[in-house]
């Protein structure tokens, strides 16, 4: 046992030491210093007069990178009140790979010139969306994979990630800067799908009992993590937003839906549950639910009730979503999903879409004013029509769900052979005590 | 019993309900985001040339905002380390329907025009700044109270903070940008009065037992909230002060504060208890008292040894108010405080507001020069004099007081009416576990 | 016994109260805010227009100070996870400390005109960096020395700190914008220089047997600790550096060397030890370390596989140095070292002044273009050559050892004074339940 446990870690170290080396030499012949004298780069083979009005990323103000960069380690932060602090240390090792990976993978697409990639303050804030992505996925699979499947997981994610956000933001002008589709929705049915394709009937028992063990550590990072997505997620909104108007209506569109949801899970909580206030877990997930349902509409005109009312919506649809809808994904569609990222991010994300285009289909020159020209610049030059860019907004919903279906399917499937399952998962847990923590914190 | 416990859950359940849609309600009504483009709206019935320059809150420049709502949150953070963790869920409610109905009351007093309140920026600022009044409150409830009688707390103190906030800033013309008067002092004050009116005899034995079982969670909290404060704090007043010259001088008087008032705690706790180092909470205790004293004092001429002696003087306030006055007041004027919010925003708040008459009676156009206009813009324009207006800051003080006492009694009277408190109190405790937990950490 | 602890509490008040009534009166006597009105405030013996430019350093945008106060408190967070909760009130105590003391010392070297010191953003950044020296160098002795000595350790150290800084800065012109040399090699390697004079045979067994008792709530900070690095610590750099351009390479540099060092743990610490994930105080110490080695060369053209590379080794470095140079430290050359700042903080900062000199002599206009200015300002005006320059930086390393073994073996010397013995060590230990509690948990 002791040499098959010997084997496995050093197989994870071996798989490290391979992927670094590979990135730095792709590092070594791809990526330079964007050169940031001449802001107007642009790859010959895309619109970017438009690209950069778009989304408002286009032209980041590099002295608020600082706020962006937190956008990964703030979700990990987050993330670490469900997922528990056992897996610190893997998540960290994800999202240090993923960050690469998205640099190159997202350089390709998007800032290739000269068969160089030209890396920046917008390719980190790019690769740290990518990367969020990614940690939500392994929200779903937690517990069943060992990081090894983990790092393949991280690789695959980013590379179909990156290709659905290239389609979505650059090839349709689809309006989605706080990430409703392309992050939340995206990495929660691609995880799901990879779950499904694991899915091992024994597994879920064995969690379940092991999940009374979750000591006080737990609700010290809901705490932090909920404070943290209520101190930096609107200011972070409003510095993916080029204008200084736009930034307005982003942030206080959050502000107001994270405050609703939040009210939400108190209304709820108690009736789905015995207990008099909700835990601090549950306060969180109502919170990232409320980020979740703004990521698209955050910049359109929400109004401040709007806004009210679809994080009120947010923060009961994800608790509801645990009680009753879990429990059915679990017995009928045989997908576990060990940190409920289907309510926490799906539900919410779809949600979020579903209010874009209804949003989209209100807007006009009148009511939006200079903003039109900044969440919908084709709108506003008049080469599309409103029903033409609802239609375009509400068509990306089944694109992404689509494409993480198929890319979760494929890296299920990848994942799943017996290559990378040995050493037996069981042997490998009980030997491992790290692994085990990991196991009953989530 | 179940039954009564599952009557008290819904009670909450359904009041934040109600409350979340007459919030939603009157949004609808009458909120509308705030018209970016055209920065001069004010409202017609004050003098707006006057109060943009006043207290540098009413030009807020948008892209510190995400500076600015640190603050509830902050502060919710920094009570941690001496509420508990345990009390996190309801504080957090507590700030989520704070906030909304702050953006709402201090609208009608404020941002009103034409029958509709535009919220922007500063309307979270304020907001903000209303929810730690009403957090500071609690403070010296706490255990004593249930979540439905805090949200009610809530509900009248924001009503009661903004009238305070109103009659000062605005119709007095009262230079108070750090809020040593209208958050420090009226929070600590309102709370103090509710307790009084609250006052059971046998409670005090019971929470001083159950004191014995504070765990390490707590201090843990206390780090984190007294490295926050030291991190943040400085950075927020200086974002809240319009001016860069102003600016820097707030930042350093608040920073140098901070700095001696740590020191204080080191001096005196060896003394007053038989520990060698300071626990945790009280170093942050004295943090806070740091933060109080500079309030109305941090935009004018301290000078840096000034600001020393005023941080040392609120540091060694903080534990002699903790080991002589907390007792005092519990066993002569029957008020439990059981967080200490007199001696962490009473006292230093009531010393930051004579310090500020002081140095306002010492304000000469040589020694403030551009910054004059940004303090005491009536006194650069010569409509006021020096004693005027120090007549004016020190008049503020006795007129904060009277408010908070007349509304903590009125809102004590109405959270004892024998509807809010049934569930008989004893008896939800002992059904509550989180309750107990709450009783234990503070 | 009792009565020697009481005199020993009674002994770090008074120290505490006289230090503090020090720097009022020294704070009284020569501290006046910096006149922002005027810019060009330069002390008349020095070439300011030189130094303006050298370290970016010297003209801080008030606004963005507020990332920079960070830094100690953040460090101080960050220590945390290896030094434990435990010391966090003492540590607090050193940084309220240093702060004043380096306000005063920098002060008379940096900021003295006309008989007063003028006190600004920038003095506070300066200070906030000596600071972190001196929490470098506590970590090498924690829990072998009172905290009477810690205060004279950072009384001592701040001095020779500032003035190894004005040598190497102001006279020498080298460039360290990131500090590798000036904060963590020096505050290593003088820390450690104190541990050697210390040493005493018995010590250490007693401090390994304790740190089996090492609790989970380390790891809740050492958790923290690496998230609070990757999400400030890259926009910290770039706020130290003046231009809008050079910016862009410090970021990109400092979070490529963060990501790549993070990976490097996963690979070394399976091989190194029997875990198959790395603990988080390990990943934390890479993270410090990818930090540390970009302190120097941030600035330069390290480029984007050059920065991976760089993080990488540093990456490798700190395990390596735990395992296999620590064990050597103690056995021959006498150095405990208790937190292992040597490989911490020593070794990748002697790896980043290796890394800053090779990229210099590397360094031409055609490259750096613009920035040339701005990292080299006096090979851009021609008067200084490539090598003359790669041989100042070069020369910076041993001068910076000399200055700290020499600082070191003074400050060691004054500390094993039998006044600041007493009360012998042990019983003092055994006395006072908070050191006790310190020992274990490092």
């Amino acid at each position: 046992m002791p040499e098959r446990t010997a084997a496995s870690r050093l197989r994870l170290c071996g798989l490290c030491f391979l992927l670094q080396i590979l990135n730095i030499l792709l590092f070594a012949v791809f990526a330079r210093y964007s050169p940031e004298s001449s802001p107007g780069h642009c790859p010959p083979q895309r619109d970017c007069s438009q690209r950069n009005q778009d989304s408002g990323l286009q032209r980041p103000r590099f002295r608020d990178v600082h706020t962006q960069v937190l956008l990964s380690f703030g979700l990990l932060l987050a993330f670490l009140g469900r997922y528990g602090p056992g897996s610190a240390a893997v998540s960290i090792l994800i999202v240090a790979f993923a960050i690469q990976w998205a640099l190159l993978v997202q350089g390709f697409f998007t800032f290739f010139l000269n068969g160089k990639i030209y890396m920046g303050a917008q390719s980190m804030v790019s690769a740290d969306f990518c990367t969020a992505a990614v940690l939500i996925s392994t929200g779903a699979v937690l517990g069943r994979v060992n990081p090894i499947q983990m790092l393949l997981l991280a690789l695959l994610e980013v590379t179909v990630c990156t290709l659905n956000e290239y389609i979505l933001l650059s090839l349709m002008g689809v309006s989605d800067s706080g990430r409703s589709l392309t992050v939340h929705t995206f990495g929660a049915y691609f995880g799901l799908m990879v779950s499904r394709v694991l899915y091992q009937p024994h597994k879920d028992e064995r969690k379940r009992e092991e999940r009374q063990d979750m000591g006080h550590q737990t609700d010290v990072f809901a705490v932090l993590g909920t404070i943290y997505l209520w101190i930096f997620w609107p200011s972070f909104t409003s510095s993916t937003t080029a204008h200084e108007n736009a930034e307005n209506w982003a942030v206080l569109n959050t502000y107001f839906s994270l405050v609703a949801s939040t009210v939400a899970t108190f209304v709820l909580s108690p009736v789905l549950y015995e207990e008099s206030t909700p835990r601090m877990v549950q306060i969180q997930d109502a919170t990232l639910a409320g980020v979740a349902v703004m990521g698209m509409a955050g910049e359109m005109l929400v109004t401040p009730f709007g806004a009210l009312i679809a994080g009120f919506l947010a923060g009961l649809i994800s608790p509801l979503g645990f009680r009753f809808f879990s429990p059915f994904l679990r017995s009928r569609l045989k997908i576990q999903d060990t940190c409920g990222v289907h309510n926490i991010h799906g539900l919410p994300g779809i949600l979020g879409a579903l209010l874009g285009t209804l949003l989209t289909l209100l807007a006009t020159a009148d009511t939006f004013g200079d903003r039109l020209e900044l969440v919908f610049p084709l709108m506003a030059q008049g080469s599309r029509a409103v029903t033409g860019q609802a239609f375009i907004q509400l068509s990306a919903l089944p694109l992404t769900l689509l494409l993480a279906a198929l890319g979760g399917f494929v890296t299920g499937a990848i994942l799943k052979t017996k290559m990378l399952r040995s050493p037996p998962d069981a042997q490998y847990l009980e030997n491992t005590v790290l692994w085990e923590v990991k196991l009953g914190n989530c």
